[in-house]
């Protein structure tokens, strides 16, 4: 199988999927992005969704990332433990047919707290490939389930998982404060307030003065955007002390970098340069173009 | 209006309810708990509810308590300001009509952090009036959102609120730890497995552990008791720090209390002691009856 011409990457997650087609140069020659992560695809269903993605994007071998390799995906693929590079990853493909490979994700056992991730794993090969990070350093790329990372030697070490992006949509979507959490958080005088109050690491201490504010006619303004400092500035805190104190790279959705970057640069002092902020799309294409070298 | 003789009591909360006929002496002669909180009842449906209340358990004085004051319920009472006692809740009712009054929250103003209750007033001012907790102390009403409440002098003088049953609840029914967390939460070892592992008070950053550990073959045992041991060692903590490291007194429903008893004990190293805990039903009609003799 010729892995040195074009292929199809796809990043395939829970609730959406971006796929496009990479040219022999490493160029994006065309793409797609739609809902179609893999709870909306049924068991059986995954042959017929890559036969479709390679009826619009091409015929050429495909490599897929993310959550597509989990219980609920195509495969079920073994994670690869601790510490784990590209080349690693490249030698646990599961490959459903000689074209057709699935990268996996990392793990961490015992005697270190029980940790996995699928998807970040790429990312971070792509940043470290295309020399935007250093190869010993300290890594955040921010989601639903946060993950800091720290990289020794150009491996993944170790790394450790926060919650705070799902806690903050339940509590915005289900609880008793969602008519305050409408609308969008923002870097900003409202967050950085956030961040300030999350000094003693008690997010879930202060969020019901939001409640309460507007209740005696003293509302916060921003309320999305305090919350939402609250919450991240907290994650930042405890991860600098449990991680190492460096100056972070953030890798991932430029919206939630943004908000990471004002938090980190409120609880250390110091702001995050632009190029210690890396496009998460860009960096999963070099990442799986990296695996891909490492393909004997 | 003859407020001696016996009446009708109810803490009408946002999803249930309870009624009981008091006797002239004090004791319970008949009650009922269904869930028929404010939220099930239409805007209009107040009065027939009461009559409905009154044709069950008499017709009686009626004095109520709880959300059944806020803007969903029957009518939306002002809250009391701090420092609140007995007597400035009793002249704060808000009369229905002569027989039928309801109890007003309390509520902290600026410069202190806004907050408000409804309902757990009734109950401390109840456990006072019992005297089963000194007028200098230091009270947790846990719950959805759990107060932590100072008393000087007989009078709430300041109180903050935790969101930590809240979030508690969504993740276990929301989250992806749903899964994990099926099953109820107990004293024991991975409660305080829990409470010990929240001594960086980052409950956020340990609970997806749970996950990993499954998906690695390494489940924690007891899951739902070591998440909840978390997220209460973590507001322990919190509020010990905040509202002054006293030994707090309980007051709520007896399985809540048992597993803020735990974590406090884990977290002070000292247990509290059994008189230390009182039951939330008993405070709430002791509080009612203590307003009562506030009526001139």
């Amino acid at each position: 199988m010729d892995w040195h011409g074009p292929f199809i990457a796809v990043d395939w997650g829970t609730t959406n999927r971006r796929a496009w087609r990479i040219g022999a140069d490493g160029t994006v020659q065309d793409s797609l992005a739609d809902g179609g992560g893999i709870t909306s695809v049924p068991a059986a269903g995954f042959d017929a969704e890559a036969a479709a993605l390679r009826a619009r994007l091409g015929d050429l071998p495909m490599l897929l990332g993310g959550m597509i390799g989990s219980d609920r995906g195509w495969r079920n693929v073994a994670y690869v433990p601790c510490p784990a590079d590209a080349r690693s990853l490249a030698a646990g493909i599961c490959w459903i047919d000689p074209r057709t490979g699935i990268v996996p994700g990392v793990s961490q056992k015992g005697p270190q707290v029980p940790e996995v991730m699928r998807g970040e794993e790429v990312q971070i090969f792509g940043a470290l490939a295309g020399n935007t990070i250093p190869p010993d350093s300290l890594v955040c790329h921010p989601g639903t389930h946060a993950k800091w990372v720290q990289l020794e030697g150009g491996r993944i070490a170790r790394f450790a998982t926060w919650m705070t992006g799902e806690v903050f949509a339940l509590i915005s979507r289900h609880s008793i404060l969602a008519s305050e959490l409408e609308g969008t958080a923002q870097p900003g005088p409202a967050f950085a307030a956030g961040v300030a109050a999350s000094a003693d690491r008690d997010p879930l201490g202060h969020l019901f003065a939001l409640r309460a504010g507007r209740l005696l006619g003293t509302p916060l303004p921003d309320a999305p955007s305090y919350a939402s400092g609250l919450l991240i500035g907290a994650e930042v805190r405890a991860a600098l002390a449990r991680m190492g104190d460096g100056s972070p790279y953030l890798i991932g959705r430029p919206d939630l970098c943004a908000l990471y970057a004002a938090a980190i640069a409120e609880v250390r002092g110091t702001g995050v340069q632009p190029d210690q902020i890396i496009d998460g799309e860009w960096a999963f294409l070099t990442g799986l173009r990296a695996i891909i070298r490492e393909l004997a």
